[in-house]
């Protein structure tokens, strides 16, 4: 089935959003053509917030409607564009494929991937002072849990959800990708992870990531590296 | 279309999580029987925790498979029990029925119900020292502000996500009944609100949140009054 382009998107974005980079990677897998324009939605710009009474980024406009909620908007993208199919017909494994986008988008990010990019990196950015050294401390003891977590769920399966690729590992991988441009990922840690991540990061979609940058802020030389 | 009963259900909840109530209401009104088991989360009880590791309520037991993720779970009984429809079958109007369930249980939860619950209720319920008084102020300001959008969203249409009742009303009637066991909603602000809550209130899949009782914390007069 060929997927027809039904009208032109724009896509309101932070680069190092988690939420954002997993809709990037989806809309980029089903070939939905899109612009993107970078939000500093902490400036809580008029003509943002107008549209969008959530004031939190991703925010997708198509035609003269505008989507917020990643979630939301991730499932809409997969009712209008089914193909490739991100979220299993069965539903047990669509059961499975969510819960993990939960668990990444929700739990991930507020013990690990909001504190650490805002302590490392926004919060210079945002102009509000110096790093909290206990919260970082706290998020990277977090994370090395999420890992063992996540290596579990690899070693029995081949992707995070089962059998198949699913958007679970497309949030999973957006999180990771915004923690290595931080440089706090152990890619050490777990071969299983490490080749999992690879596969991913290889995609034409993971491309685009790879070559973000935020000013004054270098990734790490593996960041962008496939053979890492 | 008859709904068969597949199998038995346990849900593990704890009465003033809006997220738990929200399941409750979609479970009663698809009428699947289930058993409720209270979990004091917190405690994080070794047996839960083993076969749920985000360690968060509601889980729900289908069998021997254990559920967790309040919206992974609505969109899995969505799936297998479609009766009655609770995201519409139109992809514009499930996005915005998704939108607004992500807009109550994240955004206004972060804001508003998490905060006020847990200051007014749980804190002392887990031992946590005096309430945090600006905490409190912060977090009915935020409702204020949420109450007026919830206005302006149910003045324009006949329930929250549009022309049919969708799971978007029962997650924001969730929240708003845990604030109302706490005394926090000022029904005056808005009849629009209120009419709206209360034929939510009168459904027989409401009556069950009406009786919850935590010890030691009476809900107002009103709370359980169908005319309040």
């Amino acid at each position: 089935m060929n997927q027809v382009q039904k009208e032109a998107f724009r896509l309101y974005h932070y680069p190092l959003s988690p939420h954002c980079r997993k809709l990037r990677l989806v809309l980029t897998e089903k070939q939905i053509e899109f612009a993107l324009r970078e939000e500093r939605y902490w400036e809580r710009r008029a003509e943002f917030t107008i549209v969008n009474p959530s004031g939190m980024v991703p925010l997708l406009k198509k035609g003269s409607t505008f989507l917020s909620d990643s979630q939301a908007i991730c499932e809409y993208i997969e009712a209008e564009y089914p193909v490739p199919v991100l979220l299993p017909q069965d539903a047990q494994q669509a059961y499975e494929a969510r819960r993990l986008v939960g668990w990444f988008d929700d739990k991930f990010n507020r013990e690990v991937t909001s504190p650490l990019v805002f302590e490392r990196l926004l919060r210079r950015i945002q102009g509000k002072g110096p790093p909290d050294a206990s919260r970082i401390s706290s998020s990277l003891k977090a994370l090395r849990t999420h890992m063992k977590y996540l290596h579990y769920l690899l070693d029995n399966r081949r992707w995070l959800a089962g059998e198949r690729m699913t958007l679970a590992d497309f949030a999973a991988s957006a999180h990771l990708s915004c923690l290595d441009y931080i440089n706090d990922v152990d890619w050490d840690y777990s071969s299983t992870i490490k080749d999992w991540y690879s596969t991913l990061k290889s995609r034409p979609a993971f491309r685009p990531l790879l070559s973000d940058y935020i000013p004054g802020v270098m990734p790490p030389h593996h960041y962008s590296d496939l053979d890492f």
